[in-house]
């Protein structure tokens, strides 16, 4: 209040505030500052503003962390090449390298059902995809939230067994020592499986064709209820 | 400095400090005020100490949930009945409520190769169960990383589809409105299976017969490497 008043000439201009705008510099701040700094007040001063002026177009963190997500898989390009199998699998793989790619916002969709627009987007075309693989309607639906939410705990737990990345490659380093140092007498199968248990290879492309395998050879039929119809 | 001495005569006696006081102390702050309100600081404060105390049995933060959760871990009981799969899929949901019953420590499970070791003994008796089924050496492996996944992201988003839970049936109902409120012409089979996609019933069971009868069907022969042997 009693600072002098300071010409608007003498700043650069303001982009106009606007939700778009306040979820892509949450997105600059996650990816430059990390998941403990993105705060209200730390991506309003990115914007040369107070926290209540963001609050006009976003309800809190936890919304504004949910609309960064989106904006995260408004990146997900929708695969046209292949049998439906491949384009399932390579729709997977872009979801969970989407979400990977900023800190957090995998967590964010493990918490809920799915309701923003691009992730809206990616359902439909996985749903279109297992209705093309001759799946009913009712297992096609769980079929989708059952994809969704594995993708995005491997979105989570992205590279765990990636040797390449050295952070990684130390987390093994340290899992093979205590799987060493167990009582075999206690863990026996961990014990005579610990170099199976820690291998590298194509996990992530396993556990999708696992899913698929598993997703065709299980019918939903009568174990829906309530609003459902089985299929 | 200032202040007069307290003689410790005039206050209850304190625990003697240890790993296993802090985790369980800390379980009870997550349970009873929340994840945002689990600090060292007030771990501390609720065992009469300072965080410099706390510092010499817990590495930080992270390190107390990791060992939360294998605290909580220690309350899965391993199921003795039924044929491999039933015990399976009752030790998955047992697993899956320990996780969910404290906030925030399913997510923690999702971030790296289990190493406690609670979640250990969970692994070895899945593992026993899988060999039990008839899997090779690598399937099995790679099994019980899918699984113990899909269980941590299961409990990190139990109850989504419990209309019983009054938060879930809010949820369902706000998704339903903007499932009902999509373009049709965009998201043609969301529009067509909107009553489909949110319905109840046992997907929780079902998802973990997709998981098994996906794992009996994709042998993982050929696609391990590194310092895997493929069974």
């Amino acid at each position: 209040m009693s600072a002098a008043p300071v010409s608007r000439r003498s700043r650069p201009s303001k982009a106009p505030l606007s939700r778009d705008v306040i979820v892509r510099t949450g997105l600059q701040v996650l990816d430059r500052d990390g998941l403990d700094a993105l705060t209200m007040r730390r991506v309003a001063e990115e914007l040369d503003t107070g926290p209540a002026s963001l609050y006009v177009y976003v309800t809190n963190r936890d919304d504004l962390m949910a609309a960064m997500l989106d904006e995260a898989l408004g990146q997900v390009e929708l695969p046209e090449e292949g049998d439906w199998q491949e384009r399932l699998r390579a729709l997977a793989g872009a979801t969970i390298g989407a979400m990977s790619r900023h800190e957090g916002l995998a967590v964010v969709a493990l918490a809920g059902v799915p309701t923003g627009l691009n992730a809206l987007l990616i359902l439909e075309r996985m749903l279109a995809l297992l209705k093309e693989g001759g799946l009913d309607d009712a297992t096609a639906s769980w079929a989708v939230d059952l994809l969704y939410l594995h993708i995005s705990a491997a979105g989570a737990g992205q590279n765990v067994y990636d040797t390449a990345d050295a952070d990684e490659a130390d987390h093994l380093a340290e899992a093979d020592r205590r799987y060493a140092a167990l009582p075999a007498d206690r863990y026996p199968v961990i014990t005579s499986l610990r170099t199976e248990l820690l291998s590298g290879g194509d996990r992530a492309g396993w556990g999708m064709q696992v899913l698929i395998n598993g997703i065709l050879n299980t019918p939903v039929a009568h174990r829906a209820c309530g609003r459902a119809t089985a299929g």
